[in-house]
């Protein structure tokens, strides 16, 4: 795909989300009103949906039907956005903005913004069990999409990582450490975006290895990319303060490794994520060119 | 059911259910140790566990196997933990007791607390969904166990229960109101606990219907009972300070009606729920028990 293939097939996936999302999303008129408008104002603040994008994009790598996935994509970024009100949270990560603008306990009030993040990834379950929404997938395939999804947010995925960054922050830390924050807070929930891409599109176990190849490294090439920006970027393409991970006393790779080591682990890991598709031929170029576009805001 | 008949039940199923939760929750040595503690330091503090006991109790009294059950019924004390924690929060209740030990950010620090209460909301459908637990439930019951348990605990169950409870805080409130905030913040996951018994214990649609409305009116008249016994009860019992409900400008069932009133509310209710067991026969003599048991705690 040229650049300007892929910023347009991005901009159509985008559309579909934010379509299925605004209407998969209780109205700001459905009671508690208060709290239903302010899950749809963290929801629906924009930001690049580069999980449900890429749940969608496994799907069709596998040779799926990609509208059935629609609101597995969106449960998947009900439980992202969830996981983003809360780190913002005072007692968490205390920030002001996010996406640029005010974060949610700015403008709804703590109690609300903790409640709102509950719902959210409360409301991700009821839609990946939602007859109404999911009776193209066989039963058993949904309860696997729910395991992995619910695995990967979790304890030992990204909540965990987050606990650990938490820990971290104005320590000095290893590098495994460091590791470890990224493939479990951030790195988690992009595998699960592959995986349960990969098996509502109906993914042999053969197909499902390499997404999860590809998932896992193209989940670490994000962060650290994201980490670079941090450093390297402007506060237009961040909607946050550049500086503000090192600011905080954050553990990241360009921190630990330097910028141009962490670059080039960037660009190892896309190559890496490149070639585990090779298996799945054609099909798979729009998660080839996503891994890309990750790495290439960065580098 | 004798006293002591039914006291030996509930301690034998107490006993059940701690034992399934201790070894379903993940260990304080699993990594990131410091959230398995605080999960475990809530989820394992005790309480009555009367929402897996009604669990097992609706799922026997369709003549369902209620060892089938059991990791539902912890699932759904999960839910029910996380929503405590997150309620003794600073922004919420600020609540520096539960059951008779400090709450969980009290101990683990504010950010911890966010988390545990993520994670085990989480935790609950790693297990609803785990095809190592729930082998013997038919994959369609499953997902609609997880589609009843989603919808009773989020915006428009508990979670919209608790925003309007915030919202009313030291406000006048009307009796409809009340009745809102009791029917959702407490009355929804106790309405979730019989209707997934029911279902997997194979309940067909007369049966599940019976349970709805036990479930509905012994989930009011439970709650009603709790705020009898604030006013009335004496710290042991509740665990937390007499008349805080009051302190706290809450609105309960004895403040707008009087006791008296609302006791007789719970009378009444309790006999409607009873009633409403009528076609099940025998097998539900444990529900009717429980109904007893919540109303004459405080009546």
């Amino acid at each position: 795909m040229s650049d300007a293939v892929l910023q347009s097939y991005l901009e159509n996936q985008l559309e579909r989300i934010t379509t299925a999302l605004e209407s998969l999303t209780p109205s700001a008129e459905t009671l508690p009103a208060q709290l239903h408008e302010a899950m749809r104002y963290s929801l629906l603040a924009g930001g690049k949906r580069i999980r449900p994008v890429l749940l969608l994009a496994a799907c069709e790598a596998v040779g799926g039907e990609n509208e059935a996935a629609l609101p597995i994509a969106c449960a998947l970024e009900m439980i992202h956005t969830y996981s983003l009100v809360h780190d913002d949270l005072p007692a968490m990560d205390n920030d002001d903005y996010r996406r640029g603008r005010l974060t949610n306990h700015k403008v709804y009030g703590e109690a609300t913004a903790v409640l709102a993040g509950d719902a959210l990834l409360t409301e991700a379950f009821i839609h990946l069990s939602d007859p109404a929404r999911t009776a193209a997938i066989p039963p058993q395939t949904l309860l696997e999409v729910i395991h992995i999804m619910a695995r990967c947010a979790g304890s030992m995925g990204m909540v965990g990582g987050q606990v650990v960054d938490m820990e971290a922050e104005g320590k000095e830390i290893d590098f495994a450490t460091l590791e470890y924050i990224h493939t479990h807070k951030t790195g988690a929930l992009l595998l699960a975006s592959v995986k349960a891409g990969g098996l509502v599109g109906g993914a042999d176990a053969e197909q499902l290895e390499s997404l999860t190849r590809y998932g896992e490294a193209a989940g670490l090439a994000f962060q650290i990319a994201d980490d670079i920006l941090n450093v390297t970027g402007d506060k237009e393409e961040l909607g946050k303060a550049v500086g503000s991970d090192e600011a905080r006393g954050k553990a990241t790779y360009p921190a630990l490794l330097g910028v141009a080591e962490a670059k080039r682990r960037a660009i190892e890991l896309r190559d890496l994520a490149i070639s585990a598709l090779e298996p799945l031929g054609e099909a798979a170029q729009p998660l080839r060119d996503i891994a890309h576009y990750i790495v290439n805001r960065s580098c």
